[in-house]
């Protein structure tokens, strides 16, 4: 197998389509915005990237095995902007892989021919959060401008710590081929699922690029994660241990 | 040396072979199950795997040096399944080296004119097995149906994980070369060396291909298993410490 | 993207230029002091180095993204010596990185037609520093006596551990190279951010090789530095748990 | 720099040459005894290696810098056995370093004509040592035999993991060169540097292959490391915490 091999699934034709990136990270917020928007809308799955950087694993389906990979889904609605959607399980586990599994994903987008990037994640508070507020980054003045209008918050300096893994690096890439892209992290906790960051992210891309789904599947596990937290801070009031971040992370 | 060096040791001819992979990991059942095929059946050494993804380490036999590799040996019984059974005392240490180790597993199986891949290996359960199941995953429904017959259990979402190293990958790497390849994995309490379990495995693989062999060692050596057991227990209810997991694995 | 990959921003020609390296490392004591140099003389950025032993990661200033890069400007003055400063946010992240880093850095050097090597650092004591002495290191004798002359201190077998990361290296390939170099270390506690080291590693720089530059915004940050180590002994003294290193290392 | 990059500095004719190796490892007695060596009989250096793969470091002798590498000398006796001398203060610090720079090591002998190899080092006990034995290994029965006759042990299963690093892989790859290899483990607890251990080493190659060489000064240290064990115990017997096994490992 080579280091990033790609398989080809189907190639439609996409018109001026934007991609939207959600692989698992802080929250899985982006990973959730992303799976969100493949059941909603209808879509195609176009290309798998498998990569020697992914874990050496199969995931097990009904006894069925399918080798870790990222998907590309092309969404062709009969009006309004096509999309690319790149979700998966994985993300690289070292710097290399992860600089060369993002230039693959960017030689893909380029073979659609894709305009725009949204790199979509979550962006960590430390606390459980009231208003879902959703955080930019792009990589011209003229998208941070559009993203704006749409209601995406601009901080100086944040986040802090820059944006690390593929989403970082979709931006940094991508402004060095001259791709505007832009980078949409919702706030969460940075403890658990975060599926109501997810909706909030999802409907900053909604008013931006425009598309019809419905949130309450999204609702619905957003009340499991509630239910979730309750009993922890129930635990928590009996001063027994509150389950580590890790396990947390994995909840829902 | 090359990254991935085949020593060939013989070339028998093999009627359409089967791979049989037993290689460490969880409870070391894959492993025990491969070398006790190779006991108990005429077997003849054909190629070794050196690797520079292997440690950096020799095994000392009566104070004779062996490069750490990992083994094929045929099986070419006068009536019934030719085999091709892969064991050694080592996996790669990164996602690179797993996957091009088990690119060249394949290679070599692909020589060989491999028809059909059972990868062993164990399942965590994190407790004491009463009723040793062998949990089930292929690469193919048709495949899956030949197991379910001999009683392999097949559970949705089993292992929650997936399954992880060459095992994972044999799986993988050989739906991706269209060759029927399967997982058997023998419930084990992931504590100890569990010989137990790799003959509840190894029954399962006598009832799919057919062999004849003896099991009376694995049972003495489980008997031997269920004293460490038994001294652990009398140890914590002496509330002291209990060994830790790393030691128990390599007991027995 | 390449493994090492030069973006080629300016190419003034320089006049028998110094290279002056600052990356991150104890105390941040060359960092701070190249970036001074930065600030207090006018410098025209020449090269940004991406690589793929850089963290996978992009620093937003003001929501606009930057991939994680090393940045050479060029300082030319009217007068006195032409200097090319090496700063930057990133160190490689493996040994492979930092080798072939520095050999890029190098390469790039020779491009302008570096004549002398100054890398810039700590060297950590684990104690607060009363005494600001900078120590020396060279490839050849008579480097050593003009820095002797400039009151760089040489002591036999310190740094102990030797010089590790991109300024022990610069001082190796430059050897192998037979291009001059030298590394000058501020001595620092090894827990703090240390401005006041890094002006000790300035003024002796400005002696070697001459420059006019105000100390006052380093100053400031002393002052700001000590306020914290102030704030740090009262919180021992109430016996409260002292922030640790990693947390102090980036303060300030 | 290449990977392995090798420094060519003398080519002295060696008549029929052992190599001997001995880096850093258990209780450094293999350093120690090749040290001693280069100590007490007259060499010459004829290369150096450097390697991507060792620590991105400089050691610093007298302010004067050198890159990280590993050093063939040459001796060459009027009467008796020439040796090819390997010594350095690193190891590779991954598994392809390790094997890469064990086949570089391996070429530079074959150049020279290395007709037998020794690799010294020493194998922990846990304990400390009352009487010094020497444990072996070899690639062949004929040299085991030479070997047994000059008083090395040989005990079934010892060591029982094998021989890690570049001693290991000394014996591995050589034997697929079919050159005799051979390693000489000083017994030593493996918490202090080891001085006696690798006298005991050195008695036993020098029997084998015969050089005149004084112990005084490896006599010497021993007693300052016996200072040392005696301020351990009765720091012990204090109660105080004893010094972690990585701090007495460079004691001396």
């Amino acid at each position: 197998m080579d280091e990033f091999d790609i398989e080809r699934v189907a190639d439609p034709d996409l018109n001026e389509p934007v991609l939207v990136e959600g692989l698992p990270g802080v929250g899985h917020v982006g990973k959730l915005a992303a799976e969100h928007l493949l059941e909603e809308l209808e879509s195609e799955l176009v290309r798998r990237v498998y990569s020697t950087h992914f874990p050496p694993q199969v995931s097990i389906d009904d006894g069925q095995a399918q080798l870790a990979c990222a998907e590309f889904h092309a969404v062709t609605p009969e009006e309004g902007q096509d999309l690319l959607v790149l979700s998966g399980d994985h993300q690289a586990q070292n710097n290399q892989g992860h600089y060369g599994l993002t230039d693959t994903f960017l030689d893909i987008a380029d073979e659609f021919g894709v305009q725009r990037v949204f790199a979509l994640g979550g962006v960590p508070t430390g606390e459980l959060i009231e208003e879902y507020d959703v955080l930019g980054a792009t990589t011209t003045e003229e998208f941070k401008e559009t993203l704006e209008e749409s209601g995406v918050a601009f901080r100086e300096d944040e986040p802090a710590g820059g944006i690390v893994g593929v989403s970082g690096l979709l931006l940094g890439l991508s402004k060095r081929r001259d791709v505007p892209a832009s980078c949409l992290m919702g706030e969460t906790s940075g403890y658990l699922v975060d599926p109501k960051s997810a909706q909030a992210v999802l409907e900053i891309l909604q008013d931006v690029i425009g598309f019809e789904v419905d949130y309450s599947s999204l609702e619905d596990r957003a009340d499991e994660m509630e239910e979730v937290v309750r009993k922890i801070q129930e635990m928590e009031q009996q001063n027994s241990p509150s389950p580590a971040d890790e396990d947390l992370r994995y909840i829902g």
